[in-house]
């Protein structure tokens, strides 16, 4: 299941960024799997990496090859994470490289192995190297759509977003696709995301940027509370376009950038393992960030909240109950203030005066379910996007990998 | 569903204090839902309370009441929880303890009121008070079996323990029942507990033998890491045995009292809401309990490992990306060891050699299921019980109330 259209967008090329998708058999015979991106020489690249102390194999070695040398290529595998596999998984990401680097005829270090999948079993050497000459005869500037399918894992659609706008006489691209269904509540990013723009920035404005435009959209969504071992958002600047983003247009540029990012966030949370809704925790009137998100948090993974959103049952008192255990100190219960939809359910403590069954569950009948709380108690204001908890969320969770 | 034998303990008397149950018809016509504790004059009382800050007004008075006068009597209905109502629920509380202390002739603050059930209506004060007489004249030292049943909400069997234990030549008696099954993450106490022993304890000493027993037992159970706006958990000691427990006679006390808690304890996470594995989680060789906690609660509130166990699916990858993500400083991956029921799953960051899906398979089959992680960096070691993440869970929680 999932919420929203879920059409694919049409797809802006990036001058100086290409795509290359193949199948490699790693776990579905004929099913895209492997995809190679190239990136011109002279782009700078930003990334930001999973948080999880059991980070994957791929995430060690992309980190150490970003550190020493300019990226000039992707290599993007499903299937299997490469997590939890040890020295071998070490060896197995670097060999990968390798095999890719002697293809194109550039340094190792230029190139940053990804995988997502299941956990625990070693990579398929067997079949993921044979794989590389197919992906790379493939890349095309135009191959946006193919790669957003040939990174997915239990996803139910490819997810992708575009924009363009003009800088004076000039026009800049932005382009991005990501992954991810379960296991999603990324702590410096994503399950997988590549972003790349045909701006120039140097390296210092471009990890500015990223970190920015992350912050508030792929840092604000869970499904399932689980950060993964394999996060990894990657923003690419070309150059091809010829615009130098400097500390002026700086500005201008993060709030395209994030609009881009948020799309791409959202439609993670829209193909949420499970969903039948796509929910927007809003906490408003917080005495400052943390505090807001420590509400919006404990009511968007709260399992009682999830399971009653997948009934559309307006259960108000669930909400209210993870609100008092979220850890506000000295909250005040009775300033605190609780609307579904627009709709006011509760204040000062108990149900509003004004509400009824009736109106709760009309709010609680749509398919977007806007949660807001208003605290009263300072200027701070945080949203975080989440699923419901629905019985496909079990069955998909539990069925996975047998 | 739930998981273990379920049956009901043969329950050892305690002098001086009684049970009186009845039906009040609060949800539905015909189910016992209201009960009535009396205590013998010169009882000592403890009692824990939720730290949920949207506490129910029944908590509210409860602590109020404990604070100023010696309890003779617990009021407890189960079909309503009278939590997010306001002032008027706190004068509906009030009210209860009102009509029962003038049929008894006590002080009203001798009365302390319990309520469990749905959250954010209000209590039935039409059908809750004229049921009071009738709760009173059932009152009996044989009373708990009726008891135990009549605080049910969506549990699906009664939860008693009792013991007794010779001192000199004498024998005390502890007896206790409780009530939960979903909204399971007490701090502090569970949803509804109620532990009576035929010692003479002072106040002091009897507080702190609650939170000695209490912090082992309630205080390490999770079944959907939702804190109740209800929890509550008390201790009464009579002195009908004649024994008075001073510091000499308090360890073995406090030993003896502690296996009621953890069987009462444990008896909450068999019957978990949509239970079908009883799960152990065992963190040893950490820096301090807090990180033993930290990681034990990650791994028993993962919504990935939930769902792995009730496939009975030995998906460690799950477990370990848990473990990653529990927030250990300086976490040294590749000392962490897994074991599931005896089985050794992983170590130096990878699978274990020696291991096997088919061994895995056979280990997760159990009902009853062992996760120990060694974290190898120090001596604190802590143990968490929670259940699976069942359809039935999904189902009961998208049920509730409809």
């Amino acid at each position: 299941m999932a919420t929203g259209s879920g059409q694919f967008p049409a797809m802006h090329a990036v001058s100086g960024f290409k795509l290359g998708t193949t199948s490699a058999g790693i776990k579905t015979a004929g099913r895209a799997d492997l995809v190679v991106m190239e990136l011109a020489a002279g782009s700078t690249v930003a990334g930001l990496f999973t948080q999880n102390a059991f980070c994957a194999a791929p995430v060690i070695v992309a980190k150490e090859h970003l550190a020493c040398a300019s990226p000039r290529y992707f290599l993007t595998n499903t299937g299997n994470a490469n997590a939890g596999t040890g020295q071998q998984g070490l060896s197995d990401a670097l060999q990968s490289c390798e095999t890719l680097s002697a293809a194109v005829d550039v340094n190792v270090t230029q190139v940053l192995p990804f995988s997502t999948g299941v956990i625990g079993e070693p990579l398929p050497m067997d079949v993921v190297l044979p794989a590389i000459p197919s992906a790379l005869d493939n890349l095309s500037e135009q191959g946006w759509a193919e790669a957003a399918t040939g990174i997915l894992t239990t996803d139910t659609r490819p997810k992708g977003a575009s924009l363009t706008y003009a800088v004076g006489d000039a026009e800049i691209t932005i382009t991005g696709i990501c992954k991810g269904s379960g296991m999603i509540k990324p702590n410096m990013a994503t399950m997988l995301g590549y972003v790349a723009t045909d701006a120039s920035l140097d390296p210092e404005l471009l990890h500015r940027a990223l970190r920015l435009a992350n912050e508030k959209s792929f840092n604000r969504i869970t499904v399932d509370s689980d950060t993964s071992t394999n996060d990894a958002i990657m923003l690419v600047a070309t150059g091809g376009s010829g615009v130098v983003i400097d500390e002026p247009l700086f500005e201008q540029f993060v709030e395209q950038l994030s609009l881009i990012f948020i799309d791409l966030a959202q439609a993670i949370i829209r193909d949420g393992e499970g969903a039948t809704k796509f929910v927007s925790v809003i906490v408003d009137s917080a005495r400052d960030s943390a505090e807001a998100l420590a509400v919006a948090y404990t009511i968007a993974e709260s399992p009682l909240v999830k399971t009653a959103l997948t009934a559309s049952d307006p259960n108000w008192g669930r909400i209210l109950a993870a609100i008092g255990r979220a850890g506000v100190a000295d909250l005040n219960v009775n300033l605190v203030q609780l609307q579904l939809n627009g709709v006011l359910i509760a204040q000062q403590g108990a149900r509003a005066t004004t509400y009824n069954e009736e109106l709760g569950q009309q709010a609680m009948a749509s398919e977007d379910i806007e949660i807001q709380v208003s605290l009263h108690r300072g200027q701070a204001s945080e949203t975080v996007w989440t699923t419901d908890l629905s019985y496909d969320y079990v069955r998909i969770n539990a069925e996975y990998r047998t």
